[in-house]
């Protein structure tokens, strides 16, 4: 006899259930209503490595948002990862590096300001940071990957800020470059006009005041950046490395991983230069399943920690299993 | 160009390094040195549901740890799930179900007398249900799916006292039959006798005051018992379902699922009555996956709650991705 649901089912309604004999009389637990402080952590050698998240944003399924696959195909992979048909949730993770002599932040996701806005659903970037026993003033140095909002903005206060002030600002000299360009600005459609304003008005709140670093290089010792321009020209990746311990921080090499590693192929609406995205997602890759490497992904589910595994038709994320201890 | 590794890493020790100009002096932030408290929580209809993890115990692979495959195949999954070899890591996560009008535990962990003897790995589910902002003594019930050690201990404090005091104590009436009958504990091998001893220790401790329910029925409004013995003579698994919303909580179905899920026909150790164990399985878990049931499991990854999905050779564990808000 094959089970199903409704067999299984039966019966399980408030109807069919009968007071069992000397149950106590209990005053009633109201409910919590408040999500576990979302922060991670681990050891990478001798550091101390701490996923913090800034949270999500859910909106709905735009026709381009995957500009070279139809919606409906969106939607197939959605519904083959169990995720709801038409909305996208990206979730954005940023790390904290305690190297044993540098405090040092990767990203800084939306940050505070989009708290209230969202409705506490992002921008718990800072609260969560305090809850993981993280001082913001004690951070060193903050690594930014690249320009987009959701990696620099947490770069300030909810009243615009600095938010590490103690900590030097390294930003990839090309996205500098590139992002602080009038030419650029000038040239760029409408619609992409915001992000180079949204760059001037956070860089220009810390003064401008930022370390430049070439793509290739150590950043602050035990972090070196990776050149993995194409979602934006200046953008990097980083790897992460103690004693014999390594990891691969992928920045935005993709996306959400159920539909941008399980078909690499596919060319997000963020990405500024697809096709150099992609070529350079495809070699990265391609490194980090031959080598097994450790991978720590933005966009990726919290903890965001975990291997890359290669499939028939692309990759697989295989997340780290959560230890309850370090 | 194939990219490695190696030539990632080149130049990343620290003798690569030369300071940044303008890096300023900081004071240096120590190594927080503790793990998150881990919870999780997750709506199911109406319910609230806190997935709260007692920890994990590791110990030696042992040769029949899997009793119908030698421990060179068991090396095998663990290293194709990027697991150590020649270990063993058991994750214990109960849950919690606020029904909005009964407040009910689901398992019970190891418990506190283990948080010393085991340096804080596991005996934490006390601890992170005071995190989790659920008070013990506000519990109405508590549910046991079996009485294995790492489900039932945790009913009692570190100097065995009631731990839920409040609380109505559920248990499979098969169970309590099997395990309370002092002629199959004479009959069993010495090597099992403790488990018996234990059973005798934690419900003594406790008045022996149960309820005995009957598996396939109600035990509290909502959540819903199914026989699905083997693993133990009276195992049992439970669905929970508010509105139109369902899961399936696997209880000990079986253990890791890159092991067993990966591995259907293997034989765990503990499963007392392995074949019925495998029989009862194989027909659960195709019930789960045809219907597409969300499930929680106790000896998954933490927070153990996702979907089933079947693969050429078994089945996979697929999480539900972490949400940062309710």
């Amino acid at each position: 006899m094959k089970l199903s649901r409704r067999d299984l089912m039966a019966g399980a309604g408030a109807a069919a259930f009968a007071s069992l004999p000397g149950a106590p009389a209990q005053a009633f637990a109201p409910q919590v209503g408040k999500q576990n402080a979302s922060f991670y952590r681990y050891k990478l050698g001798s550091f101390e490595i701490t996923a913090v998240t800034d949270g999500s944003a859910t909106f709905p399924l735009a026709d381009g948002f995957v500009k070279n696959v139809a919606k409906s195909e969106v939607n197939k992979a959605l519904e083959a990862a169990n995720l709801p048909r038409d909305q996208m949730t990206i979730v954005f993770t940023p790390i904290v590096v305690n190297t044993g002599s540098k405090l040092v932040v990767v990203d800084t996701g939306y940050g505070p300001a989009m708290l209230e806005k969202s409705g506490g659903k992002n921008g718990q970037f800072h609260s969560n940071l305090a809850a993981a026993g993280i001082d913001r003033g004690t951070v060193d140095a903050v690594v930014i990957s690249h320009f987009h909002g959701d990696h620099i903005n947490g770069l300030l206060t909810a009243d615009g800020k600095p938010a590490f002030a103690n900590a030097e600002i390294l930003v990839p000299a090309p996205e500098w470059k590139f992002w602080t360009d009038d030419g650029n600005m000038s040239r760029a459609p409408d619609a992409a006009k915001p992000a180079y304003q949204n760059v001037r008005r956070v860089f220009g709140a810390l003064g401008n005041k930022v370390t430049q670093y070439e793509p290739g290089k150590d950043v602050v010792p035990g972090i070196q950046s990776v050149a993995t321009h194409g979602h934006t020209p200046g953008h990097v990746s980083l790897t992460v490395a103690s004693g014999s311990d390594s990891m691969f921080v992928t920045c935005d090499l993709t996306n959400r991983p159920e539909l941008f590693l399980a078909n690499p192929g596919w060319h997000l609406m963020y990405d500024m230069d697809a096709a150099m995205a992609e070529a350079t997602r495809r070699k990265m890759f391609d490194m980090v399943v031959a080598d097994r490497m450790r991978v720590q992904g933005f966009h990726y589910p919290f903890p965001a920690n975990g291997r890359i595994e290669k499939t028939d038709t692309g990759y697989r994320f295989a997340p780290t299993p959560w230890a309850a201890s370090l």
